[in-house]
């Protein structure tokens, strides 16, 4: 029985949304696909389905569309990743969502090429097919001049300032679990190296072209994966081993296990996995 | 083009399993609909699902089917609520995931009316709709004797033992923020009064029949929720207040706001929320 004086249930569902959720190396997202480009993807909706207790929960939603819908984008029928952080707030790329954003476009059938374009707001990327799962080319790593240290409660180090473009402090150490908790942000200085905030590494070679990470990402904490700082880390471990020509290093992160390809330019190549792990459609809360 | 020689892709799906995710003032659930009773919902699913990274992600996991399909349950038509903790475990009972339990019932059309006996392992619970979600009846709160005390790296505080029959320990304190993190299980001691460990409620009287409450849920860590965990503080709160006869009180925990009615038999009767945010099917990765 549904009641005319009943608004809740006369409007209780006005469009079906459809959703996926899926992961690269424990970095997860919430994917919406939104081919014919009408979603109002609000903050509040974004933090609403990002919720990891009243919503779907996720690291990053990710509207699935194509450039032409997306304002400020050159327009194409390239298909666009629409990334949005868990606060609502729009983030330039993502090294792990775009793997799990191909996984979509192949696994829904939208896609059926082994190498495809995808537009970023931080440019077009290269995305291919790997063994591994996907290949994406990054884009190159370039030094930041400074002196800086990291520090926590555990110790003090000497680090290495990263631009992936976005910013990396990364330092290496003995035993990145004697690092600590990690559930405060490391002070890294000298603080005007990175007026903006930055995102911590903490590296151990582990053996030839083999590095464990641990990573704490500004405005998030400890995540089990980052994409740009296993490039960026990669880039320092290299540096210091003085090898040249293409190289391949292995990246063991807390979410799983990822591969950089780096050549004599600095561009960086990330290789990893992707997973999508359900389909669905969102209940009328999550979006009125 | 699927090669016969890829067993990945012909045995990607041998089965749809389908789910539901929601939630009572933050605590989490994924369902999973199983009304033929054919579902083997291992531990390792339940811990894949449970995953907030890599799987969905939820306090727990329910399986909704009939009494019938349960092991050691007695046989019959009524909706058994089958609750496992994330990491795999069974519970016996759970004040939020029974409300949303029976809101997925009504909400899928499984059950019309307006009340229900829900049967769990702790038994068969009568739920109601209540204008506030539902009522549950909870059974009877018992005080644990002893002399209790709760500590925290910020204080000491005489606690109440109370069993719902899962164990609690209430503490009054000034400020609830004032007790600290919650990173960490506060010490209850003496250690022999609670044997399989406690659940630790630090409760303030904010107003008339009105509480502000943090919970630390043993084996979890600090919670948005714990339903028997409000009842405990509820009847605490109602003993210090010399109150006799129907009360109702309200206790606002971190994830939102539950109602506790006692009556002089010190049965306690839990009202709050219940919400479905999304409905769709697992991937293979989480099932297979």
């Amino acid at each position: 029985m549904i009641a005319i004086s009943e608004p809740s249930a006369v409007y209780a569902n006005p469009m079906t949304v459809e959703f996926a959720k899926g992961h690269g190396t424990g970095n997860d997202f919430v994917l919406l696909p939104d081919d014919a480009g009408t979603l109002n993807l609000t903050p509040e909706r974004v933090q609403r389905i990002a919720d990891r207790h009243k919503g779907i929960g996720a690291d990053g939603v990710i509207r699935v569309t194509q450039s032409r819908n997306v304002e400020g984008a050159t327009p194409s029928d390239l298909w666009f990743m629409d990334y949005r952080n868990a606060d609502g707030s729009i983030a330039e790329m993502c090294g792990n969502g775009i793997r799990v954003f191909v996984e979509f476009l192949r696994s829904t059938g939208r896609v059926t090429a082994d190498e495809i374009d995808v537009d970023t707001r931080a440019g077009v990327l290269k995305v291919a097919v790997d063994p591994k799962g996907y290949r994406v080319e990054m884009g190159i790593a370039q030094p930041v001049v400074g002196d800086i240290t990291v520090e926590t409660d555990n110790g003090k180090w000497p680090a290495v300032g990263v631009s992936m473009p976005n910013p990396h402090a990364v330092a290496m150490v003995q035993d990145v679990d004697g690092v600590g908790s990690l559930l405060e942000a490391p002070e890294v200085l000298p603080q005007d190296v990175f007026p903006n905030g930055v995102n911590v590494e903490f590296i151990k070679v582990k053996g030839l072209r083999q590095l464990k990470l641990r990573v704490f990402e500004r405005g998030v904490g400890e995540t089990l994966s980052c994409g740009t700082g296993v490039c960026a880390a990669a880039f320092v471990a290299r540096n210091k081993s003085g090898e040249t020509g293409l190289t391949k290093w292995q990246v063991d992160v807390p979410g799983g296990t990822l591969f950089v390809e780096q050549d004599d330019t600095n561009a960086m190549t990330l290789i990893g996995p992707a997973e999508i792990v359900a389909h669905g459609t969102l209940d009328a809360h999550l979006w009125n």
